[in-house]
């Protein structure tokens, strides 16, 4: 099956290894908006301007665009939708229900097929909350993120005047996370959950008092968490915090039998080394279920909900069954 | 949706509890080889005898086979296929594809939906092996049971001269499952991955040492393994392991990037204080997305692995999509 790449930052490039790794896959191109002449891609798959992806139509089954959810992947996944079979991995959790109207609306208009939001969360993790409270629909949910680089509230603190670079990192509570994995099933409010750590960089003379002021009350971001905040070297952040690493865990805790006698803890954790990478190996799986579907006639958009597990797997039903069930 | 249950042992029994969790479901009946009048269900639901379950043929709409799996499924399963949709947790992963297929055919004499093998483990693991496998193509899987009782493991005690009874709980290594959450990739032998630890209760004046001789020696059940054996009073057994806990941990360490530089590791644990009530309400889950497929016109045998996950919620598309991607 061949693959586009719309959009090359480090999930562009996550992709481009993730298709590596599945001899069934191949990359026709790779598509930015940025000159080609200046990118070069990790495996020598050729660049391409944006706006010739039409002219591909026919040499793409699956189009992964990587994009930002912000302002991004609104406007380009309909836009795209059109004339290729897409997947995004759209993550703005509150805005998902117009953004799947838009994407299947537009898929439909020449019958392609879309899937939004794959990912890990979204994807992997609302997967694993769907799957447990089917199973235990007497039980309350945990998701807990980290510890890992959340590069939305990296980019928050280096628009602080002042700050040359910065790296936050969402880190679980122990004790929360710990007390429901032992059976307890807490009311666990924001700050309870999470804290949150800011390796920052600042420009020589800056104000580091009024720096920390500014990030620990940032709402939305930082106010509602206990924030811990580090000024570092510009050089030991590039030794120390380059990478992306990320993670969590989703638990679901429930109760069975005839007066709830019985609990039961269903968890899923991930520990990944790099996000980008992570997510473009699930872009990858999602899209050999979508071209699988879209060849037995499925048309409009999906989410991860909808993808019977089979169609992501290389393995046949008669391999799966004898190997893996 | 009207549910059936095809065997009332500890199985039937959770499956039982299950479907009062689920307001979605009802049940039509239980249907026991054993004389109905000596059977009392938990929750007032009638008993009837097995070989007239033919006359409720159209008041269930799934019927729920509880049997064992090496004698009772492979020729019940297929049998019922042909006048019900069955679903069943056939466990004995080498014969998976046998009675795969011989449900199927069953199953498409009258058109008919069946799911074989669903549970935890064949089940939950399964699907989550699938998916791991998936996403990290380059990576190894490791899968630990326990801490938890085996019922085979203490019926084979059982049946050993002079044993009155025996509660056997298999135990991971915790070494090696901390080696293996750490990023390390071991080759692991039988007997590194779990111990055996077991509880017995013997008659008075009956040879101890023999007794832990045939258990320690016993082939494919503890001879790779090594096994604790414990000489209980009955007061002890009945007191302290009265319970069916199990659970255990499926996981992937795969690597990513152009150089295998980032590793990631996915696992999946469950903690169960009642593993037959757990894989009654795992099968409730199934059990409705059967129907929906059913509605839909899907016939023939299925696994795990066909079942997209948003069939198995009570929710709609819409609301899964707003509230749980």
């Amino acid at each position: 099956m061949r693959l586009g790449i719309y959009g090359y930052g480090n999930l562009g490039r996550g992709v481009e290894c993730a298709v590596r790794q599945n001899p069934d896959m191949e990359l026709t191109g790779i598509f930015t908006r940025r000159n080609p002449e200046s990118v070069k891609s990790l495996t020598g798959i050729p660049v391409y301007p944006a706006d010739k992806i039409r002219e591909y139509r026919d040499k793409i089954d699956i189009l992964i665009i990587c994009g930002g959810s912000a302002t991004d992947l609104p406007v380009i996944s309909p836009e795209l939708a059109r004339d290729f079979n897409i997947i995004d991995s759209f993550d703005t959790h509150a805005h998902i229900p117009e953004h799947f109207e838009r994407v299947n609306a537009a898929a439909l208009e020449n019958n392609h097929i879309a899937l939004i939001s794959a990912g890990w969360d979204p994807g992997m993790f609302s997967l694993n909350r769907l799957y447990a409270s089917a199973i235990l629909p007497d039980g309350k949910d945990y998701t807990f993120w980290g510890r890992g680089v959340s590069q939305g509230h990296s980019d928050a603190i280096r628009r602080i005047d002042g700050v040359l670079d910065a790296r936050q990192y969402t880190v679980p509570v122990p004790d929360a996370l710990e007390a429901v994995q032992s059976g307890e099933t807490p009311e666990l409010s924001t700050r309870q959950k999470h804290t949150r750590e800011c390796y920052v960089v600042i420009k020589d003379g800056a104000d580091q008092a009024e720096i920390e002021r500014k990030i620990k009350t940032m709402p939305d971001y930082f106010a509602d968490y206990d924030t811990t905040v580090y000024f570092i070297s510009m050089e030991e952040l590039r030794e120390k915090h380059a990478g992306l690493p990320h993670g969590g865990t989703v638990l679901r805790s429930g109760a069975t039998g005839l007066n709830r006698e019985n609990r039961h803890i269903i968890s899923y954790n991930l520990k990944l080394d790099s996000n980008p990478e992570f997510t473009g190996s699930v872009l990858a799986a999602f899209a050999r279920a979508l071209r699988r579907m879209y060849q037995r006639g499925v048309t409009g958009c999906k989410t991860v909900f909808d993808i019977a597990p089979a169609d992501l797997s290389p393995l046949s039903p008669e391999e799966l069954r004898a190997h893996m069930l």
